[in-house]
Parts: C-alpha cells; structure tokens; sequence
C-alpha cells in the first residue's frame, strides 16, 4: 500500500504454537516484498515501553519449529489506557513503523482495533490462539497443535486407565469454547465430551458412564473443558463421584502443556499461509482487518466479526462421540 | 437400506494411519445402526480364501490410536480374475454379507468398482492412503500424519544439517501426486520441492539452492517426490553434485517409516467421521461411491471421479516454499 | 529347575511402562526353555478368582512397544486375606503351575513374599514401577519413560513460561522417593527440585527462585515430588505465591500421563534382560528374589532387601540443578 | 588450576544430541566456578580461523533441549597441518583462553591429544558420538535419544510390515561398532542384528529368517549396520532375495535422522554431569583426559584409551535377540 516501508510485528496474550511460523513467514514475505520489518518485543508492552529491534531474514531462521514466541507475549495493563496506546504510538512511529501485523487472539485483536481507529494506523491480525474461539475462520493457529497435545497426554491415560476399572476425567483448555474437549474426545475415542455450549445434567452424564461400563468396558475417559462457571473437571469429578462411589475416579488438568510444544504440519503451513496472506492484505490496501480462512481459502475478516466468537458447535460430533464409544 | 443386514469391512493396497480408526468407526456406527458386521482379513485376498470373522463392538476397542490395520491389507492377484472374484462373491453371500466397506487408494477403489458392477454387490469405500491422490476429497485418511512424520523426520535433519555446510535431499512418498513433498516442504521450511506435477530443470535447482547459500545459509534442505520416471533424490542428488561439487550433498530415503505410526488428531478424526458416513450413505441406499469431504463436509464420490486424480497442485504454494525460505 | 514344568506369569499394583516387553520377555525365554507360560490376568485379582490363560509366543507378539499392561493389573483386597490367598493357591495348583513371575512393585513383591512362604511356592519378582524406589536394583522398569514423559511435558511448559514471566511448580510422581523430580529437574533444565528425601524452607526457595529472576530469566520451573506430608505442589504454591506475589505462579499436576505411554528403549531393554533372567533364576533354582541389576549386571535381590527402598539420593545431583540453572 | 582463568569450548566432529545440554553444563558450571568462557565456532576451524565469541550464562539459555550443537561443527583439514594447529594455538592465546573442553568422537579426541602435547595445552574432553564407539566410558552423549530414533522409526515400519508378509532391512550408523544395531534390535522385537563385531553368513541369516517366518509370523525385520565393507544392508538385502524370493523384502536407510532431535533425559543427564565434571577435571589439574562414566561413576580416561574402542560386544545380548523373537 502506499506509503507503508516499514512494518511492525508483535505477539500478543496467551501464546500458542506456530506463532514463530507466522513471525517467519511474515517477516520474509516482507522483505521479499520490499519492506524492512520491525520485531516487537512482549506484545503491545514493548510498543509502550519501546521494546523494538530490526528484524532480517536471519532474526527469523530456523524457527519454524519452535514453540512459543521468540517476540515473548505479555498482557499490558498501560496499553488498555490512552496514555499508554499514546506512547504506544510515538515509539511506533519514532521507530519508522507505517503498519503492524498483530498475531494473538480475541482480547489482542480487540486492542488492535480500538487502537487502530484511534490512531489511523493500518493493522492486520493473525487468529493465533489455541482455543480456535474465534470468528470468520476455520482454524486459529495453534489449535491443531493443541489437539494433538491433548490427544497424546489422553493415550497415556488410556493405557493406564485400561489396566484398572477407572474413571477419569480430563479437563482440558478452550477459554469458552468447546473445540478442543470435543474433538480430543473424539479423536482419543473418550466416552464423552462436556462443553460449555451445552448444559450436562449429571444424570445424563451418569447415563454416558454406565453405558460405557454396561458395554464391559473397564475403564472411561470423560474430556471436560475448561469453565470458571461449573468448576470444570474437579466439581464434575465430586458430582460424579456421589453417583458412583464404586468407581475409582480420577481427575487430571493438563494446564499449559497444552500451550507448548512443536507445532503440527497443519499450524506450520496455516501459519505459513496467513504470514503471506497479512502482507498481500497489506498490498491490497487493506487494514483492520484479520486474516482467517475459510475452507482453504484466505479470507479478510473485520475485527469486529473476528472477536465475535459464533461458530457454534456440531451437534453431529457429540452424537459422534457417543455412538464411537458403545 | 431395505435388505441390508450384514456389512462386511475389509482394507487393501498400502496400509495407512487412520486405517484402524475406520475399521472402528464403521463397525461400531454399523452396530448403532442394527448391522451385523463381518471383518474380512488380508483385503480382497481374505474374500477369495475366505478369511471372514465376526466382529462386535469389542473387537474395535482400544485401536484408535494404532497405526497399520488391524485386518491387515495384501495385493491379490486371484481377485484380479473372474474366478477369483466369483470365489469372493460366493463366499461374502455364503458369510451373509449383503454390503462392502472398502478402505484403500486408487487400485482397491477400481477394484471395488468392478466387483460391485459384477456381481450387483453394494459397495462403499473410504479413501485410505497417505498419498492424498484421490479425485473428490480434501484429503485422505493417513495424509495428515504421513505429512507429520516427514516433519518430523527432517526437523532431525535440520538439526545435523546446519551444523555443516550440507545439502539435503529427501526422497519422500505420495506416488504420482507431490502432495506430501509440497506441503512438507513448507511445513519444515525446506528451501526446495520437487514433485512429479511439475517439471524441475537442473539449471533452476541450481538456482534456488545458491539463492539460500547467498543468503549465508550454511545448510539447504530439498524434498524430493518418489518418482520412477526421474530417479527421485539419488539421480536429482547426481546430477546436482556435478554442479555443486563444493557442497557436502546427502540423500535420505524416509521409505515406508511413512506408512507407519499412530495417527494425528486430524486422521483420527476424519476417519472417524467417514466410518460414520458410510453406514449413513448405505441406509441412504447408496452404493458404489466413496465417502470424500468437501469444505469440510461429507460428500459422496463416484468411484469413477474418486480414481481419477485431478486435484492439481496448488501454485501459490509453490511460491511460498520459494518466498519463506529466503 | 526340578520339577518347574509350567510358569504363571502376572503384573500387579500400578501399570509401568515396559510391563509388556517384560511380559513378552518372560514368556519366550521361559517357551525357550521348554516351559508352558500361564498368564494371570488383573494381578493377584485374577489368581483367586481364577482368571489363567494359556500363553504362546503369539501371545506377546507386537507388545513391546505397548504402555499398560496386556494382563491388566489391580490391587486385590481378597488376596490381603488368608482365605483368599489359598484360594489363590489352589487356582495355581489346579492350573498346573509350578512358579510364579511377578511384575510390579514394594506392594506386590511383599505380597509375593507372604504368599511364597505360605505356601511354598518358588517365585521370581521384577521391579515394575515408575517410581524406582525399590533397593537393590539401579532402575526399574518404567523410570526410564516416566522420566522422559516429565521430560517432555516441561519442554512444553517451558516453551509458554518463557514467554511471560511465570513460575511454574510441576508436580510430578515418585512415591516417597524423588528420583523423578530430581532427575526431570535436572534433564529440563529446571530452577528447582523439591523432594521428600530433603526438608525445604519456603526462605530457601526463595532465594532459588529470586537467584533465577536475578539472573533476568523471564521464567522459573520448580519441579515438586508428589508429598501427602507436605500437600505437594499445591500447597507449596500457595506458600509461595504469599512470598512473591509480583509472579503469575502456576501449578501443573502431571498426574497419570506418567504411567502410560510406549517405553523408551532403555525400559524395553531392561525388561527384556529381565524378563529372561528372571527364568534363568528360576533354572538356577533361584526363588524368592527379584531380579535387579547392578552396574548393568544382573543381580537377585531377596524381596526383604528390595522392599526396603534405600538407595538415599545423590546429593551432587542436587548442586547440578542449582549450579546448571544460574 | 593454577593460571587458568578462561576456558575455551568446542564442538567437532559430526554432532550429537546432547551436544548443546554439554555446552550448557561446561559454560555455567565454569562461570560458576570463576572461569570466563569464549565459545569456539565450527570445532579446531574455528580455532584456525579464529572465529570465538564471549559465552555468558544466557548464552546456554533454553538449549538444553535443542539436538545439533549452537557451536556448530565441521571437519578442518587445515587442524591437520602443523601450520594450521600453530595459527589454533596463536587464536587460542591471543583470547586469551587458557585451557581447552573438547566435546566430540574418536577423531575430534585424536586431534585434541596432537594439539595437547604439541603445545602443552590443557584440554579436557567429553565423548560425543551416537556411534558409542570410545573406550572407558559406558556410554556417549548422544548414543540414547539415537537408539530412541531407531526404536521410533522401526516401531513405524512394524506397524507396515505387519500389515503385509515383509522383509525389511534396515540400516543403522554406528561407524565400525554395533552397538545402535545390536540394542536397536532388542528393543523392537527385531528378528536379527548383523554387527561389524560379528561375521554373518548368509545361510545363518537364511535360518534366522526362516526361523521367523516358520513360526507363522507375519514380517520379519532385520537391523543392520552400516559396514563400508560388506555394503551394508543394501547387499545383504540383494544377497538375500536371491535365497528368499518369496518374500517381499524392503530397504531402508534411516540415515542422518539418526543424528538429529531433541535429546532423550538419559543423554541430557549425561551430558549435565559430564560437562560439570570436565570443569572439576580441570579444577583438580587434571588435562588430557576424557571424561567417561564407569557404573554410574565420572572416570577420568587418558585420550590414548579413549579413542582406543574395545569394549567388545555382548554376546548374550545377541542370543537375547534371538530367544525373544521366537
């Protein structure tokens, strides 16, 4: 677009795998565009406090598969005042910077907007999240990665968990949504998912679990997302625990070990593709937008419509889930 | 569909991860669904020497997560003949078989199709294969995990190759289609792909490899596509020693360490959801199709239209190997 | 040895990683031998309820690689019980079995020690525990991966941690012993190890975690074996968030991903060894011992000796987490 | 010691994991103790050429995970040459570096006893080679996470061979010892291990082979290795077809993955105390030793001996690969 030489690129909140892969396909795509490219340390913070280093083709070598985030992320308490996305934008601008590509999830893609309108300043966001909760896209980078983590720690379990007449449930990430927990289900052959887009009545649990145990299975494995609401897998597990005190009920958080890790082909090429696909969006003069794709193909979506989570659920997976563990 | 009361499953051809997936799935949605299931050893093989055994819902658990296929896979020359297939047909109607589930590629499709139209035997087949060579799918079941395999074999090399100044050639699989080089290429930042879809002149290989070594790179890595008809990576690797005598050129043949391993999320899920959808295809009365997805979506396939490779390769990709790895 | 025709083979208590390859192990050496090999399914469980079945070299084919257990494992109130402990007795009789292989760990060799006093009855233990807190053995089967599943968890958490400043406390299993939480501490390059072996001060950890930040390290991890005296990593947590409330301090259970999983090749290996001396014990007339190993020998350990966990920790290895995390 | 006051550290030869946990270990454990540390590039050619950059703490930050080596490595001709060891030694003194840790195989040792004498140089070594192929050590950095990666990608081919009546060869590194084939095998269930330390007759290989198969197995895999002399797994596999043409029989050549990811807990822990120990060495005026571990215990072996392999093979291990096939 002209009048951009120079771009800005920052990670922001929650990390997730494959953001390198996008800082490295953002920042070649740059410079094989002609443009010098700026790294941001510690998200919006090191634009606040002017955390910023040039980045080269070099900066970005062999990081592809590395977890994490060579820029760091950090949630800024000054960017959420207007002093602070002032600053913000004076070291923005000392520092030669015309436009940002912002990689990280809701809250970082919220931040972006308002900070992009009031400051006219050309953003384009990168869905990186494990949590795979946000609109206009298929998949968030990261989110594949996360599954397959999710996946692999579930396996474990089942070889235990088989040796015993066990019971375990397993609470896994997904801020809101209910992705993770029902395709790990699925993908790790659990007897149920419960997310929160869907009220679980105990009974009706109770009714999954003995049917599982009817069917001479000597163990269950019960995916539960993450929800502040319910208490998550720890008060399922209590509830649980007074209908069937005969089983030997076991809870397991898996935590951040979902954030972590090398990523998957699926988010090293997602991120490939979109590191690309913010830098022809910034050709193509387009700004404030975040870059998503929808069956396979690169779309632009409004933050707006980007923060606004409402993919829904499929009612199909979770009659998937229970038909495959009978 | 009216009639159907016995579903036989059997896998042919070259084994794929997610093979076992499937084998669930359609076994336990077939359960669901008041099927009878009959599971038929060695492919078309076990149908002419008549290796039939029952199968109940137990017989699938806990084999999700394994590679290979639990009713293993075998060429068969007998069911290329009109005996063989007669002694096959005779011996699916002696077990009380009245509808296939084929899971396979290309060979064991055209197979199926034959059979089908022969003896008037409803047939419905998923497509099982690493290679992602089958016309009206996205993908096939064992693509995502082959593509993570290599991945992963060739992070290892990155490790070695950079710490000398080496070029790498990997041969990879994929058959006739450069699928798993092209996206395994972008996945593990490899500076090169070569695949059969295109044609590579040595004088542009050169190119693209001293392009990374200008740019101080002390290390290239090129994918190269399985392919009889050019020799692969040892004839590519021949004839570029003779431009590069300078470089320390190896060649690593990752060979049928492809085939194997436990499946990705992806796998497992997509094998999932095909297993289910081909029971819902027979009670929908359909026959002689293969289940595909399309945006995500299940799709029914013509078998015809399934072997018919004509998915293409996608040239934007192609240009992101190039651009990425400067 | 005289009179030894047949050889019952079970795994008890907790599962460990290499149960299987030490199954398969036992089994051949012992057919190799010219023993018929019974398998005992669910432990001690299944002797009194009579749960035996014949074992053939097809019987541990493709095992090796396999978490869990083929022959199941439980704790058996009944067995604790004289009555139950003939029935046992009696199952193995009618059986035809003239010596006994038990795989597991302090709670089954006591139980094997009992039950072979009682009646007579010649058996031969195996250290099968993740927890390597069994004496007179250097490891026993099932550390080794345990160890590396720690391994690469925190290679996951660290990937996030380092990307906020955060203070992670993993907890990790071990019993009462902290092999594991030393050892993981040291392969990850953690700040910390706080084990049962060795009173901690919140004041010391203090300083272990402030020497890190001091350092300008953005992360700490602190690994925690698990301590019912102490509340583990939870409780040491609370105590020392109340120290540096400026740190976003995390906890992680690991909880039972640590049992399962396929072995590394230093359990596999190890089980093999002792799975066929443990029938070489039995051909020397050995009974009532486990075997070990000693400085890579092989060793027989009396169960007293082995039950009694004295191996103490090295208390060097403790200066290496502290003097290799500055 | 006395006068040393900095300490220069190298990697050479071809790399290993665990590599980078040895450069963390020296460099911390040397700061630790007083010693400033300069980072040697590319082995003796950066010595040659003089290329050495200032180590602090932070410069092993997060690499203990990492396979290669963040000094690189590479073979120097011109460190052959008195004229080149001469300009090593002028670099060397002018950084004012005042005594040597040389981390890598049999050569890199060699070179380092030649530099050590010639100019009275003190030089600690560490053994790093997967090949485990150095005299007075039990084992070598590197030498687990590479039997890890054999096991793995075997354990892949099992899941494929298993799936058809299969043949497969595959060929291990090891340079001139057959420690990697030899344990590799026992820790796949491998039906055979051909060793340099051991002649293999064809009709041996025959009856092993048959052996497998006769006992109705379905796929055989024999681990081979590497062995410029006889050629390798390729020609035994072609000596092999001509007596075995029934059977459908693969190659495949795992190459220098082997070399690469992420150390295993075994190699790190190693690697840890090791470089620890080099610096103790070098505190205790020790020089021209390699650092080895004998039951568990540091060992301090003259170069002569180091280099000098002669461990020997254990038969037994051999017979075990045998019995547990059967």
């Amino acid at each position: 677009m002209a009048g951009i030489k120079s771009i800005g690129i920052l990670t922001s909140g929650g990390d997730a795998p494959g953001m390198n892969a996008a800082i490295r396909a953002v920042t070649r795509s740059a410079i094989f565009n002609g443009f010098s490219v700026k790294g941001i340390m510690r998200g919006y913070k090191g634009l606040v406090f002017n955390e910023i280093v040039e980045f080269k083709s070099q900066s970005v070598s062999n990081i592809i598969q590395l977890g994490g985030t060579i820029l760091k992320t950090a949630r800024s308490q000054e960017f959420t005042t207007p002093e602070g996305r002032k600053a913000a934008y004076d070291n923005m601008v000392a520092a030669g910077i015309d436009a940002l590509v912002v990689i990280g999830g809701d809250g970082s893609l919220t931040g972006a907007g308002i900070f992009a309108e009031e400051f006219n300043v050309p953003i384009v966001g990168l869905p990186g999240t494990i949590d795979n909760d946000l609109g206009g896209t298929d998949s968030t980078i990261g989110y594949d990665t996360a599954l397959n983590t999710i996946m692999e720690a579930v396996d474990k379990l089942r070889d235990t968990a088989s040796s015993h007449e066990r019971l375990f449930f397993v609470e896994v990430m997904g801020h809101t949504a209910g992705y993770l927990a029902l395709n790990s289900a699925i993908a790790t052959g659990s007897e149920a998912a419960i997310i929160p887009e869907m009220e679980t009545e105990v009974d009706q649990l109770a009714e999954l679990i003995n049917h599982g145990f009817r069917k001479s299975k000597n163990s269950a494995i019960v995916i539960v997302a993450e929800n502040p609401k319910t208490g998550g897998a720890t008060a399922l597990a209590e509830r649980v625990k007074k209908e069937f005190p005969q089983y030997d009920a076991r809870v397991t958080i898996l935590g951040h070990i979902q954030r972590g890790g090398s990523p998957t082909a699926v988010d090293r090429i997602l991120a490939s593709r979109m590191g690309e696909a913010a830098i022809e969006a910034i050709l193509d003069g387009q700004r404030n937008v975040m870059i998503g794709t929808m069956n396979g193909k690169i779309v632009y979506v409004p933050f707006a419509k980007a923060v606004k989570h409402d993919k829904g659920i499929d009612r199909g997976a979770l009659d998937l889930v229970k038909i495959l563990s009978i």
